[in-house]
């Protein structure tokens, strides 16, 4: 997708996924089935409806099997699962995933730490899934820790490149996705990682950026990606997913926020932004969950002018 | 400034007059002064500590020539007050006001019902003002609604651009400062307008963003100007400052937010951020104010990594 049109971009709502799985209240498999349909009749085309994984490691997630086939009902939507190895991959695609996501951190001490695996052994691990996957499958590969680890603090961009040097020959095919996953990425640091890496990997065409808004710096962020290039943004409606590093605080980027500045901004997202701060109002009162994003709130005050309350000269 | 140092910014601390107008329930002349203080302390300096405008218009900021006052005794601070026209803006001087902020906006619908001028107005109130300035007295010229207006929508570039056209020779050393007044600008056209704006003026070496959070688009439109050379940016500390025309939503960029941000690039911000922090957390608890910003809440949470809550293959 990657240059095909300047103004257009593609959103893919990972909160049945990303945004759910860290609420420890169960949500009722229907709620579920029935965000991933609103958010799809919001236009949204690609959904990551959850995880193939065990049931025991996010308890959330153990009823993706049913989402995912209440999500081959909607025509169009291309369902995203996260997937950790082969086995759970071939079962994914056996239910009808269309896209899988295999997730590795440029740092080894998070891939150890997030799926108890060495760097080695993840490559091994991914080798498998790439070799078991047919042409039809389409496969998301993410860079966790691409810009930030909590353990190991900033990441060079060496690693980054060095793990991808690795790992995109392997299905050239492959959509790579760099994932802020601390949020504390800088729009810079952005910028810079994705121009090396498209540069150092031209036969990878379809890049994306995860961005997290812990710090706000998640629309920062999807810009600079933009500005290189980038047309494929994950983002969370309701900005759900917290940052399990930092209690309390947001995880995503909101789908609202990112479809409101590409929709400012003359680019192409295909959705109704009005129907998706419907479901997002919806998604922010899920219990135990943490929304975040600005434009909902922004929008629930009402845009209508209350020209009154402008006293001169007060405004800047 | 712009173009001195690539990796050194200013921050202009615009809470004590922005964040405060729109709070109705009147701050105590001794706290606004001790935030001031506190403020400098953390390293910011510069303050837009007031207007000086009729009491009537504004009452929350009928106290500024008391805080001025208090803010001479800061030794290196630059004290900066906002007016409206030469009279108020000779009482400014009078009273020790190192720079003087002056506003028209590029809208002449919202420079009508914000200022009850309209343009040729406005244009003479600034010619006088700077007729009676002296050299030893800074000006920032603000251009407000400089992207959006709430009631004539998008701005063209065009209209900007004839404005400074009149305005900006007046004073060739005046700092100009673009402002972002619904919040609704983008990083993209951000981008553009700061680069017509300084090819078309070389004489004006300085040049500010005054940015708004309302849409979570504060940090990208920093980020926008800063990579054109905009060196000089706007901030409130606690985000304070509601956007009258969104009840409810936040105003403007946080200062620990904008911050935080250029601290993580490597930016010299000459701020501590811990020490803006706690400034920060107290100003959020302003009766009656509406803060703003996500750095606050991010490390409220606390930065110690729960490690035991990401279960495996969770995290992107």
């Amino acid at each position: 997708m990657l240059g095909d049109d300047f103004r257009r971009i593609e959103i893919v709502e990972v909160g049945p996924r990303d945004g759910f799985q860290g609420i420890s209240q169960f949500i009722p498999t229907e709620t579920k089935i029935r965000f991933v349909e609103r958010l799809f009749d919001a236009g949204i085309h690609r959904i990551e409806v959850g995880s193939f994984v065990s049931p025991r490691a996010v308890p959330q997630l153990a009823d993706t099997p049913q989402v995912l086939e209440a999500s081959r009902q909607l025509s169009g939507l291309a369902a995203q699962v996260l997937v950790p190895n082969e086995k759970y991959g071939r079962a994914a695609v056996e239910a009808g995933a269309d896209v899988l996501a295999f997730v590795v951190s440029a740092s080894e001490t998070h891939n150890m730490r997030n799926i108890r695996l060495d760097h080695r052994q993840s490559v091994e691990a991914y080798r498998r899934l790439v070799d078991m996957l047919t042409d039809n499958v389409r496969l998301r590969l993410n860079i966790a820790t691409a810009f930030d680890c909590p353990f190991e603090g900033r990441m060079d961009d060496s690693a980054v490149l060095s793990l991808l040097d690795v790992l995109a020959p392997m299905r050239p095919d492959v959509e790579l996705g760099l994932c802020d996953t601390t949020g504390r990425a800088t729009p810079e640091q952005v910028g810079t990682l994705f121009e090396k890496a498209r540069k150092r990997l031209p036969a990878v065409k379809n890049w994306a950026l995860h961005a997290h808004d812990t710090y706000g710096l998640g629309l920062a962020n999807v810009f600079a990606a933009w500005r290189t290039g980038v047309r494929i943004f994950d983002a969370s409606f309701a900005g759900l997913g917290g940052c399990p590093f930092a209690p309390g605080a947001t995880g995503n980027v909101a789908t609202e926020d990112v479809t409101w500045m590409f929709s400012r901004m003359g680019v192409d997202t295909s959705i109704d932004l009005d129907e998706l701060l419907a479901i997002a109002r919806e998604g922010a009162s899920i219990p135990g969950g943490t929304p975040g994003g600005r434009v909902r709130q922004a929008f629930t005050g009402g845009m209508k002018a209350r020209f009154s309350q402008v006293t001169a000269p007060a405004e800047t």
